[in-house]
């Protein structure tokens, strides 16, 4: 997508190198996407990388307009946005929900960059101060984690050059160049108005469209279901395939706590990727388990849930009709029918202020956010959180 | 853009080879935006064409959706896209204003349109009825002329793609593939709500970045004032040189009578290109008159107007100092000094009511304003018409 | 790549949902070249429907320029080509140098299109003819299979575009443009010339720049190298993990009569994946047996085999050095230093006369190969076969 | 095509604004092979602008491998590109060959430059060096003029991208990236062998698919045959409707000598551009000359020559029928005749070794030409030089 992309130190090269980020190449960033939108096999690999070159056209730019930063900077900075997605597992969103419950993904993170710091001499300590925004230059930060970072920028268009969904695609190039600091914290010059506001449709487009696709969501949802059946068939003792490190995580349950003080947890997952997941799930379509079975081959044959979203709340009777039809079909208990039958919501804010502002730095040098800078004010509903219900149920 | 464009008829083929037709290759799209954006050299024949090509696709994808649409409708709404601009002269916008007062460009292209028609024996009769919108297929219009019509499809990516304002890029694709008539009216189905508001803000980028930035409008504004001076100094029987077309328009002043009477001035029209604009521009930097050859040799060696865009007033006393200045400087009178320093505003409305709808066919087979369809309030704000006051000066 | 891609019968619909065929989602095209270039993950899945892409637009031309070409026969040609790399398995060319040595995928393509034939009630009769080359219109077997078919006019740009190696781009749009067919033989006319010459370039700067490329095949190397120890160490008796369908393959010997006899062989093979394999190795990680598991740590964490390619013979004393040090680092005996150091031979011809020629149909209508009709005498030298020695080892 | 270019000082900020480059915006690249590829509207104002570029890519990537290269040589080198082709004129072909005959683009382009240096103090010293190939960095001279320079690079792939024969793109990237320098003199490294391949190829293809087309051919032998006619007309002291310098050089003999001794010629020179040309011939379409009127005509409508190009003579029966038609056809003498039919040859190398080599640096630091370091002898023949015959008529 960028062309080469170069590796402008020894200790970057190592971290590339590092077994830790290898295994990225192994998971893919959108999961199950591809079932939908079949080019959407780019991997967390790739958007590191990716990420971490638009780091190196910023910082760039920024010093073209004056700003010191300095070389250990430079390389810290590039270090911390390569690694900030180091603790994401496979199918991540799904594990987080069933298999690993017991440690978030940021927190693993953290875990392995530490990890790697060690391996490395210490050098990371830098890129950790970034990371942790507990360095003084704010911005560096930014850059890698606010409403208008290079982490975003780099996804939006990943995601939509792979799933040939080009609507997403932002102007990167031209927001980069735009980027600026004021008073220590990032800020977006004027004329950018339009990019941003460009860049914050695509973002809320890519939600709708791929993100929260009504069959990307039937296929999440069936690899969920099929891991929390998985776990239950696996706390009542039954035999279940697995690679040795995915049964680890299959029948053990692991709270926090043994996260962080027993080390084979950690040493498991960072061997866990897509093929530990998708090799059992194949083996389980003979599973004597009826549900686990089903799921299983739906899976893998692409007879997934149908999925239908709207504003207002499922309809009871229609979800009353659909479960006692699979109970009596699938000869199954009311309770295992919620394998076959469930509702859910699911969300999206394009603009979030809660979790920080886009600033316009006006001609006139003023700072405003980006809702007041625009001379319309439809960026204020975009500041709005939208929420749908969803009802997923098998085609029967 | 799109690849090979192919030329389904003979009719249309005759057409494209019609001098009238031709002549299109020597205007461009954009006038001086090249100016700015220097790969924007494309020309009308370039957009008739593509939007012609838009045309056929979603005539194919409309009768794939069960529609029918005949052969000769076909062939008449491409034909009658073909020629929709047919009526634009060099540098429209800046004569129509100045040197070609009497006439619009619609009411020339309708009488072009009715040359080609005597021409051709007559062929052009059902392309001029959807034109016209008086057939009964009033989708065939639509997608000629409408809020969502396949001419601005193809304008806002061909502008992009040539300016390099790739921000501007519209999924024509996916809108095209997502068209759909309903009560014989064109409406665009539920799945494309987040395209159409895309597509929309795609739009209102293209307005503030392109169509309307300062430096573009700077150098319309200059054009503007050239022509206006060569028309002042020819009415006072003043030598210009031109060639001969153009000085017919610059030296008689004809009314919207004369043009609908007297052959000779649409036969004059034809032949104008932007080659006869430019070439008399460059000869009159030499000219005597100290106005008209200060402009010209401002816009040859492209040394344009300061332009200020703002929401508020401009400063009187801002422009009152600047004229003074130019007065003594120049040695003019106050008169004259506003081909140096002048007002005027700007306006644009993304998605302007007044003329038209995009309707949604919602899935429960409603139909839906897209302001309405959407989740999100956001296209109500740019629904609303948006006014900017520009000050233009000389920089000396 | 082609934007959307449509699917026009419900046959083809039917063989697209087929699990034989949506297993090709889970095989990747290029086996281990994303090691190298890391956006290479696209798999027969999406070569298979560009192929059928490809298929549809020229037969669209062929009949727009005169020759009939049936319903019947167009679905038949899509489908033919849409299941002509079914019989692929996973890593095929590793995997049937080593575990599944019985059979060719050619075999198993056939084996497999009898199948799904079975399944949809005999509708693909059709395909298989022109699949066998034994319909009587030749032509479209050869847009399937021959110097210059659909198959490899897709590949080459699919294979270029995901790998990043733009070079590889072929204009796959003006060549299909430019078939024709001739005494029932497809042709290329006289215009195409310079076109073919440019894929036959094309396609051996593909050659040696990407699917020869030495780290491309130092990976597959290893990967052929780790399934034989395995298959080794299976003969033995030893245990070995592995998904159940892919232990199978490790430790039955299948001969090709077993094949065709025994259906257990053919339902195992269907369900084989990049997963099983990739899975299986990273347990082999921990294997005791220390070939198996330094070729295995090798490879998940890309310390590839160092690799020489040279138009002369390796230098034997280097390789006798070499091969003593690893005797003697790794405490192994001298047989089994092949797994780390040996030789082997590469080879490719951009345009091979022996499997069919390039025909160009001369405007005077004559026929001639493309290396006279060429006024170059270059394109002769493209025929002539090149072959390379190459040295692999591990670095130590 | 390269995104955003910048410009890094303010000389070269003062060179892109002084009148002689400015003019170059109006002076199409490919003259008139819009007429067949609609897009090709680009100018040499791009192009040089393009190649500026490439050298900065270039001079970095030099400068990475350990090179030293000044930010003065820079600097220079810079201007050098952008000024390599600044002594074109509109049409530049068809001109020197009829209009100003008395001197060669390259010798106007030196006058220019050192007309530029004088009104920029002198700062152009190591430009025009550089350019001239008198400073002692050969190098940096080879990244101007060579076989394989940054000009050729750039207009390849520019004159691709806009025509849109895509086949005609090559990887500048790529091959820049491969650029080194040895014994002062600028090399390919031996990976880039295949990539040169692909760019002779490339080079090939564009000057049989682009710049020697034949129906460009048919537009710019009419162009040359207008001025010739214009120029015949103007001899005998008829009168000619053109802008004053186009007058200037259609009513004078300029020798070599005058344009270097009379100032008048050259500040003529510098105003002429595309539309004076075409605004004139656009005049003349009216003018009593049957011959300039009809091929005026013909030119501004798209009637163009028939062109036949081959390899053996064009055969004499047929020349001489076609004369006599068109000398009773248009009532002309035989000798005027040769405005509507006559003959010519057309040549190109790809690789024409007396200008250059393409030296590639192989891995044990020895020097090879390119004809040699491939493993292929195809090359070879691309040296060789290929002549066509054409011979061109009215179609009447």
């Amino acid at each position: 997508m960028y062309g080469f992309i170069s590796i402008k130190t020894s200790l970057i090269f190592d971290i590339i190198e590092h077994p830790y980020f290898q295994r990225l190449r192994y998971i893919k960033q959108l999961g199950m996407t591809h079932l939908v939108y079949p080019g959407a096999l780019h991997t967390r690999f790739h958007h590191a990388l990716g990420a971490m070159h638009l780091m190196q056209l910023a910082i760039e730019h920024l010093q073209n307009k004056g700003h010191t930063i300095t070389l250990a900077e430079t390389e810290a900075a590039c270090i911390a946005i390569l690694l900030h997605d180091i603790g994401h597992g496979p199918f991540s969103h799904a594990l987080e929900h069933t298999i690993v419950q017991g440690i978030s993904h940021e927190q693993i993170g953290k875990l392995l960059m530490a990890k790697i710091n060690e391996d490395l001499d210490g050098k990371l300590a830098l890129a950790m101060q970034i990371f942790n925004n507990t360095y003084k230059k704010k911005f560096l930060y930014q850059l890698i984690a606010g409403q208008l970072d290079l982490d975003r920028l780099d996804y939006l268009n990943r995601d939509s050059f792979f799933s040939g969904v080009t609507e997403g695609m932002v102007s990167s190039d031209r927001i980069i160049k735009l980027l600026n600091i004021k008073n220590g914290n990032l800020v977006v010059e004027e004329k950018g108005i339009y990019s941003i506001e460009k860049f914050l449709i695509a973002r809320r487009l890519m939600y709708w469209q791929v993100y929260l696709h009504k069959t990307v969501i039937a296929a999440e949802q069936m690899l969920v279901k099929i891991l929390n059946r998985a776990r239950e068939l696996a706390n009542t003792g039954v035999e279940l395939f697995a690679t040795p490190i995915f049964k680890h995580f299959l029948y053990n349950k692991i709270s926090h706590t043994d996260f962080y003080q027993q080390q084979v947890h950690l040493n498991n997952f960072v061997q866990l990727d897509d093929s530990d997941v998708m090799a059992s799930i194949k083996v389980w379509c003979q599973h004597p388990d009826f549900i686990l079975s089903t799921l299983c081959t739906s899976l893998t044959q692409r007879q997934l849930y149908k999925v239908e979203i709207s504003n207002k709340q499922p309809d009871k009777h229609k979800i009353k009709a659909l479960t006692q039809h699979i109970v009596q079909k699938f000869n199954i208990s009311e309770d295992d029918s919620s394998y076959f039958i469930f509702t859910d919501t699911i969300n999206n804010i394009a603009y979030n202020t809660t979790v920080g502002n886009i600033n316009i730095l006006m001609k006139n040098n003023d700072l405003q956010d980006i809702t007041l800078a625009s001379d319309n004010s439809f960026l204020d509903a975009l500041a709005k959180s939208v929420t749908k219900n969803i009802l997923c149920y098998t085609k029967i």
